[in-house]
């Protein structure tokens, strides 16, 4: 073990570090160490926000969220010998969050879930839910409780939404254009369709002053999983888990951050899962023309960890591609996930919760989201499996009618979005 | 337990049978069969092509598979006292394969999976496998394998791929106008967006003579699933289940069909997961004004068995909403989840498969589908886990490059198309 | 799949059906079939007393279990090429009730558990609970629940008490010394210490009338697993198990019988688990030498299915080797689970279960026990976990104190001992 | 949570640390930190054998173990309010191994596994194993190596040996009496029957100097486990247990130690598991009354994590209640484990293990140990499971024989016996 090649102090913002890392992807920005094959290290990682968000009853940050900001990442670090058309093999030793130093939490953690407002980022449910509202969660050990959504506790699957290896110039370059087309279908949509590169507060590293100007200009945003892994947020990548990137440039420059303490398949509040500052602890080795061998052009492979909290029951909930209002679309998985989260949503509602509530738990619980049918034309049938061991009181539909909750202080909304 | 009310002899084609089931869903079809909240019957069930598709290396079958037959519903019955606004409670007591009764599968059972070709039906991945190809799975005790795809051999997750209620003749009206506004978009489309009602070759059960026409003209196809259940085909409604399904006409009118052996999430290859004849155990009970209770609008809620084979062991592929062509797409699960496939299929290539037995085996092999991000603008990431256990060899990536398997007979492709 | 090769009536006794099974281990009882290598076959199996054990609100049947006949045994099968020193591979296929023909269960099956008296065989903790007692359990699919014992209903891990191997004559000879020298040290103990060869109520198969006498005086008895598996009582063999015997015959002369729906580990009440008439279907192959190549000298070596019903929350109790009179013992591993037992019972018991109901509970239900600790002179330390999941009221401790159930009929006692 | 209430040095001994904790159980050890219920907090814990035992190659630190040292309890902990009769709740927050802070580990752990010489303490194949041995496991986050046992590798079950109430006065003198009288039985039995009190390398936390002689005299030895729960070696007692202790005092005064990274059930080599210096974090409340409420009397109730390792393979080994003499033996659970682990010994060394390799890998590997029969007169059935995902090779028996492993330097071995 190398120790922390990616130490910070919780009380700085991540400018002000003793490393610098970066929120843009660019094959330019210089790793900050170098390991060797077989080494294994820890790093540090600072929530997405920076701190921004606070453990409060207000939503107002969540509705002000710094969107250019995102995404402060550890990293790159360099190793020796990878070269591209290698496999990159990322072993997660460990992930946790960084205790609070005092305080109430002292010894402990916590983190929040928000849903970004309409005018703000939006979310997987953005028609429905076009206000900013947060949820704080507390650590207790492996669970986490949130005072703004009673009557439910569950283990974290703490995971990292952000692991990726550097794109080569030729892979941005193939990003900017593909993204850019899209973008140019609708470019004042709200919320957009996608994020172009923004030198606005981008972080590059130990870039030289003379050539910040034109990376930041090209740099690729982090929002977007690609084809170097990235914001995949997928939450099986727990500890214990081993990965295999691609590898695009000398050395791989692989860059970690994002860390949830917990999430629902999809992110769906887009600031989403149980967002955290923490920490991880890695291995790592290379598979010499892994991708060549293996077929990888693109993307991660994984093999998720064996110590994800076993659940045995749990209460599913299906939805198709139709539209609430009606329509007929043809075999779209993502609105049938919508289907499925929305049926969700009414059903925790029948036991007191409100629909925002009930929203923000399905993002950050480890609930599971699945493409059951995708063929039955023209219905895609997807489903989300929430697990009953998760709240405190009986969820199961009996004959009795649903048990009411006490909703408690409910969460906090934001104020009228005040941002853009 | 009420005995079998729905025998079927597996000698005779579905509508030479004592029952007389249905292919089509219609408020108008009689119950074949009344039981009470709290009974407990047996059921059989037809493979969904009625026999046409053979246990042998040719996959002409699968190229000429009578669309227009399926798919063959057990049913309907009739819960007394079951009204609209309730829901109702099936609990799956058995599910399984009926034996063969001589030959060298006596006392086991069989069941295939196919690609559709795109000139009938069509797949998933139909541009990248527009040809129709066959794998025929044997059943021993709770495993499979297949002479067309060596080296796996897994335990089945049985399930039916269709449970039903009937829908009212409001519902009904609905789904045809909505349906037939889809395929106006693209009437001429192969494969087509849709499939409008279709009087030829429909089974209406005991619809008397008279009104067959009209029945047979306004009766919903079985392809989709929609509010009433249908043919979600999900794969973990296995033994030990209960699902909640919407009411929506005086007594139900509960309809089973389409069981297979197993499958992979989203059912990849259409013809898919495998198709077997078989039959159910059910245990029915009603919860009154259910619908109202639990906020349930449409759609199955249910609680999977707790007996699906455990794996602990995964390899999972991810992708993205960029197309092979490297178009981006905006938040496209299904695109992200072909992608995810696709890297699969490239991965299993590389130990021998061919393309097509990669597939086949992923449509049909306990595989999981995640939706793990729906948020991050523009990119979906869609993930699919393949226990690693169902492999006689090492599966998983090394130093040493892929073990080579012998690929046998592979899975036999059809001829040139000469359906339509 | 060879068809079923030892078929019984279920309105017969065991000794009055098509093919005479058996009721004592002897190398000289023929094979009632002969099977290859590479074979599946299909065996019905009677429950263990033969049908004298009555699905009614009585106990004088367990009380008056009629021990000489039991255990009525399926087979022995001969594999071809068999030969002492090699590995008898058997995978269980399936193994399952005979569902009822009539009544109020037809299509269903039953079962029972049973509390040995004292002066009829005695329990595990047959000190504490000296007197007879039943518990009768009703199937419905994968559960069972039992009017004895309410408010728990519970998957079964079906799975036959007994499979076994033939001894040569020299395992023989020894089996009996051995037995024999053990029942010197107290010949007049209630409950006896083992049971000696018993020529009354012996079962032979087809061996020949000249020789019954002799051999019956020989054979041993079956309640004991010994070095040919036998009476292992292993509730983990269910289906999708493979399991290893050891051959010390020609042809292995394998058989299989007591048959259970469900047991929690050890057996405890001794007519324990739910015993039930039932089949088996099974594969069996051959390991040539496998005894050498493999260091097996006897018993079972096994790889249990992945089917198991799975549950992920647990209440465990913990005993050590003291005795209730507060006698210390060194390092006994059998009464510290006695005291975990006795633990998990006064814990039951405070829910407003009767003790008999909690002993004949924890006997049935899937309950593991574990040897936790057996070097910490000089006490042994035990467990047992009991899954939550199958109570329908919550059984875990909370300072509301227990929830108080209604203990309805309770578990019926024999009438006064008649026996012996 | 309230901070670290008992910081241990690593680098200094147990008794020159700031807080001094007690390694012998009396009702008048002071505690050392007062806490409320609903409180939680942390705590340091030394190896047993306070850092004796070295990361070499050499098992003469085994063989002279300073058995009258152990076990280094950090506690006691006062619980505010907590009386005789109550049930003290405790919750495993998080436990695990402080990493070292410089060298090859330097940010990993290591731990240890040895077999006690029967001139030490001996274990629980003394007979057959009477010599000293070790082995050394490395530290990769969750999983361990060792350089002595080639060819596994798996995730800790990281836990307590050690959790433990202080006993009353009342309690201590019915142990000591209690053990006296088994240890008359042989007093001079090699390895002794019980521990009996001793004084010296007796720690006593703060008490009086007064005191410590008369104290050291009475106080009870940590090795077994006792009605106050103590040296269970509950491998389940993993992160996210909640423990129920019986208290005894006022305050229950409870103590933990004797960490371990890993163990299989039995901790069958003594000096067993996996030992380790690490810290816990716990969560303490109290259920007033809940001795009477709950019918406990003694002994820890537990609900295990569910954060355990998954493992869906297992091959098993079984044992009955006959020596390896011949000797048959009535219905002894000890026994038949003993020969259950010998058959799984066995079966590992026709790999190529040496029979130390296999017994101290048994020893800290999670396998499970069953209680399988326990009625079935005359022999008991236990049975070992070994997951076979912990080997790098296929473990299963084949046709083809044992795969040879190449068993390096092997275990170390103590040089002749110098102790005692």
């Amino acid at each position: 073990m190398l120790g922390n090649l990616f130490p910070l102090d919780s009380s700085k913002p991540f400018t002000d570090q003793e490393k610098i890392g970066h929120n843009r992807y660019h094959p330019e920005i210089p790793p900050v160490a170098t390991v060797k094959p077989g080494d294994s290290f820890r790093v540090d990682s600072r929530e997405w926000f920076d701190g921004d968000i606070k453990n409060d009853d207000s939503a107002d940050d969540i509705l002000n969220a710094p969107m250019k900001k995102v995404h402060g990442l550890s990293g790159p670090f360099r190793i020796e010998g990878a070269q591209p058309g290698d496999l990159l093999i990322v072993d997660i030793l460990d992930v946790g969050p960084i205790p609070q130093e005092q305080g109430p939490l002292a010894g402990q953690g916590w983190g929040y879930t928000g849903i970004f407002a309409k005018s703000n980022g939006g979310s997987f449910l953005v028609e429905q839910f076009p206000d900013a509202y947060k949820a704080v969660w507390d650590f207790h050990g492996p669970w986490a409780t949130s005072r703004h959504i009673p009557g439910v506790k569950f283990e974290g699957l703490i995971h990292p939404g952000i692991m990726a290896t550097a794109p080569s110039a030729e892979l941005l370059a193939k990003w900017n254009a593909r993204e850019a087309a899209l973008i140019a279908t609708d470019p004042d949509r709200v919320p957009p369709l996608a994020l172009p590169p923004e030198p606005e507060e981008s972080v590059l590293g130990s870039v030289p002053q003379a050539d910040r100007e034109r990376i930041g200009a090209e740099a690729a945003r982090t929002a977007p999983p690609r084809e170097n892994g990235g914001n995949q947020d997928i939450k099986n990548l727990t500890k214990g888990t081993r990965a295999f990137y691609p590898v695009f440039v000398e050395g791989a420059n692989f860059s970690i951050g994002d860390l949830h303490f917990s999430q629902g398949d999809g992110e769906i509040t887009f600031c989403g899962g149980i967002e955290m500052g923490g920490y991880m602890e890695l291995h790592v080795d290379v598979i010499k023309n892994g991708m060549e061998l293996y077929g990888v052009s693109e993307n991660a492979i994984f093999m998720p960890g064996r110590q994800d909290p076993q659940f045995s029951e749990w209460i599913a909930f299906s939805g198709t591609s139709v539209t609430l209002d009606g329509e007929q679309r043809y075999l779209d998985s993502h609105l049938s996930y919508q289907r499925a989260i929305l049926h969700a949503i009414d059903y925790l509602a029948t036991f007191g919760y409100s629909p925002e509530q009930a929203y923000l738990l399905l993002g950050a619980a480890p609930v599971e989201g699945r493409l059951s049918s995708v063929v039955d034309i023209p219905n895609s049938c997807s489903t989300v499996y929430i697990p009953t061991a998760i709240f405190d009181f009986d969820i199961r539909p009996s004959a009795d009618g649903p048990h009411q909750i006490d909703p408690g202080i409910g969460a906090p909304k934001a104020a009228d979005p005040v941002y853009g």
